[in-house]
């Protein structure tokens, strides 16, 4: 019998933003593979065995499932929000790579990813030409990071920043904040949107000028928008943040 | 009593990838607007009122939905994918700057977008750093586009193509693959997702110098990788395709 792989993207936190494609892998799956915050969101069934590992042993974490799933067993290994963002899919196909293709079929099943989610919360900011940069520099240069946010300030992209800090990177954010205030008018929106529908969701509406490293921890995704993402007035209070459809001609 | 729209992202295609959160903004909706073949997606329930409309007219589209939210209605205004990704949640607080805003409540409700749903089925291609560019030269010049494309390839982004083809755009995405093809090498993994979980979905995976433009039509997105993004086999047959988490040092 032939075992399978389901790489399974949670969503960004409340099972209200899970699809059902996700609901019904996780179900079918005799082993559950992951980060164990995000083992903890699902529910687990009689008969299911739970494979919970720390944040930074994504490689270990790919090759145990791959060899569970070599061994016949139906296995999933989730990430929070999509699996193919900066997240498990990636890294399965690492391990593949490396260790040679085992005989079992693999599914990588996408979910509402973390900059989605997060801009629903403020409005539309990803509503016209976007890009995505993770800040870890834990396995890219940060000569890199500062390079791809000097291009994609000059192609004048609204941009989501995935891990943006972290106990081990204090500083990254920081860094990129002062370099965007060089590149982007001071009243450039940012949104730090933390924990996503989770209990504790904390959305914060500010601007370049304002924007601080302290206002993101591990959990959050930060917006920055383009030349053309504005702010208007909410009803009630606060701020929508939204980029338009006819978002701009190069900026600078 | 006051009303409500609800943005709602209805994912790719197949109702196994549309959050419950998408499904019961759905039900809770008495009215139902949209582009017809996206209505044509979803159940309607016995009371609901169905607004279809043509592809080119958003911003009447929203108007309607406020309109009818203004009057205490509540309103679902829906969108393939996510709501927020070139989609009608910018056009919505377009709307809302020029006519001013409603007294109704506004719920953003994000899905599962385009790219990563096309991603998921053929590897991890967003695995590392991308962008999303909106080929559609309908609402920004199309130097614009070129100018976007060239930074992105300057900062060695994998670029998800949205809108690339349609009946009045026919060659907007043969120029953007010639051009990628002075800045990218001939064997750069490129991805054409067509009808994404739908019952004649197609997914082409070919490389920069076999890319056509006829390979896509209005449903398709369209996946040009990074200098780290790569194929490797799948078992049985065809491969897969991803960007390793180390992706790579500025390319040029």
């Amino acid at each position: 019998m032939s075992g399978h792989v389901y790489v399974v993207g949670l969503g960004p936190g409340d099972a209200c933003h899970r699809t059902p494609a996700a609901a019904e892998a996780l179900g079918r799956a005799r082993h559950l593979v992951g980060y164990g915050p995000y083992l903890a969101r699902i529910p687990v069934r009689d008969g299911q065995v739970v494979h919970a590992s720390d944040n930074r042993e994504e490689l270990d974490r790919a090759r145990t499932a791959l060899r569970l799933a070599a061994e016949g067993e139906t296995v999933a290994i989730v990430s929070s929000g999509d699996a193919g963002v900066f997240a498990m899919a990636a890294t399965l196909f690492e391990a593949i790579e490396a260790d040679g293709s085992p005989d079992c079929g693999i599914s990588v099943v996408p979910g509402v990813t973390a900059m989605t989610a997060a801009a629903a919360r403020a409005g539309a900011p990803l509503g016209h030409d976007f890009c995505a940069i993770s800040l870890s520099d834990n396995l890219k240069p940060w000569e890199t990071i500062l390079h791809r946010v000097r291009a994609a300030a000059g192609a004048d992209f609204v941009m989501a920043f995935y891990n943006p800090v972290s106990k081990a990177r204090p500083w990254q954010l920081g860094k990129v904040l002062d370099l965007l205030r060089e590149l982007r008018p001071p009243d450039t929106p940012v949104i730090f949107a933390t924990a996503v529908s989770r209990p504790d969701e904390a959305i914060v509406v500010t601007t370049l000028t304002d924007a601080a490293p302290e206002m993101a921890d591990m959990r959050t995704l930060v917006i920055v928008g383009s030349s053309a993402t504005r702010s208007i007035p909410r009803a009630g209070e606060g701020v929508w943040v939204y980029t338009p459809r006819q978002a701009g001609a190069p900026s600078r």
